[in-house]
């Protein structure tokens, strides 16, 4: 089910203009402002049709709860988050390699979001993520992803063990990133139809997911700290899988 | 100069007793916490004969203004940001190929902890960062880099252009981190001595800077957003020399 959320300042509404304006429900402008750069966002906004309106800066302030609005609040659809039937027709629809990222458990939404934009710029076909335990998709989500969050078909599933086992009988190859194992992604060919499991901050792969991968892998590292940030592990395994693919 | 900040919570004071005890000033502990976590941190400090001190909630509370610090906060000696000449005199001393970070004017605090975090799993030796119009190193940086800023070698410079051309002179190739450029990071050989720069999210490398480098990257996309976070493209950048020098 489609829900609306607020997103603010230029950068997410324009991302939003550029990619699918058919989510914009409506833009509130603070009043006064009339420089190059709300010209060209009401432009935009005449040439979709989309409604606007003018309103004083107070109550830009009270809607955005402190968050930095620059004068501009939309309310945008959030696309469609699917479900299992849902995903498993569009692998069987879907005439390529798959990409698939699933993502259990990511709680932290700066986290879910920079996973999310890195998805898209990697050519994610994909992204599964757990219904419950996860952070909902919000505005903080859509801000961290630039965007990418409606450019990507996200699948929300209730049982991921059980998605993985019917991911596995679709010959798609599930890699699971563990940093305790000491299989480097970078032996591993990745260049078959892939999911590759990504944990949360801290945790990682739970242990019954893990168990249900076909591999697990690490990014070898250097130096003293205990771990990768989640969003630039999983940014470093889908670019691996790009720059295989690419290559082969 | 070295300066002291506070930092909050569990994982940034542990993250400093695992490297560098030698930089605890003095711990404050909230009154009446007894947990595993607190009793292995007191015995920790102990055997390091650091000072702790007991406080009520509301006196952690007033000192973290809103940071959520879990009963704990530690006061910590930054580690020196050494100049220019204590970095030219740290690369002809170095005994390896450097692999260099240069980060050019990043000012949010968050972006250069996550680089710095990645700098230090990838192996950088050393990382060059422009004093005027970078964030300073402050809690949110130590927090976000995970502890690495404790084990890397900073060094900060008040002419980039000016170190970039004398890194030049030493042999080391300095490769940019451009998103508007066509030639992929994968097509360049990485494995001798060599400097990254990368360029603030928004606005990339400043001109002069640009015109500077050797040679200018990308890092080729899929999808449709504009660019990826400057985080992770330093992280995918720097692991992939790291790939690259490991499998030479």
């Amino acid at each position: 089910m489609s829900k609306s959320i607020n997103i603010f300042g230029f950068h997410g509404i324009e991302s939003v203009l550029n990619s699918s304006p058919e989510l914009v429900i409506r833009v509130l402008i603070q009043k006064g402002r009339k420089d190059k750069r709300i010209i060209d966002l009401t432009d935009t906004l005449n040439s979709y049709k989309i409604l606007y309106s003018i309103s004083d800066k107070n109550n830009l302030d009270k809607i955005s709860k402190g968050e930095i609005h620059q004068g501009v609040i939309s309310e945008v659809m959030t696309p469609p988050v699917l479900g299992e039937d849902s995903f498993f027709h569009s692998i069987t629809m879907f005439d390529q390699k798959p990409m698939i990222l699933i993502l259990d458990s990511i709680q932290d939404p700066r986290n879910l979001g920079a996973c999310l934009r890195s998805a898209n710029a990697a050519g994610v076909s994909h992204v599964v993520i757990n219904k419950d335990g996860s952070a909902p998709i919000n505005s903080l989500v859509h801000k961290t992803s630039a965007g990418a969050i409606n450019s990507l078909q996200i699948f929300h599933v209730t049982n991921l063990s059980r998605t993985i086992k019917q991911i596995k009988e679709r010959n798609i190859w599930v890699v699971g990133l563990d940093g305790n194992t000491q299989s480097s992604i970078y032996n591993v060919n990745l260049t078959s139809s892939i999911a590759i499991v990504v944990g949360s901050e801290g945790k990682g792969i739970r242990p019954l997911i893990k168990k249900n991968c076909d591999q697990l892998v690490c990014i070898p590292m250097s130096g003293n700290i205990e771990s990768l940030n989640v969003s630039v592990a999983t940014a470093i395994s889908l670019f691996e899988i790009k720059r295989q693919r690419e290559s082969s």
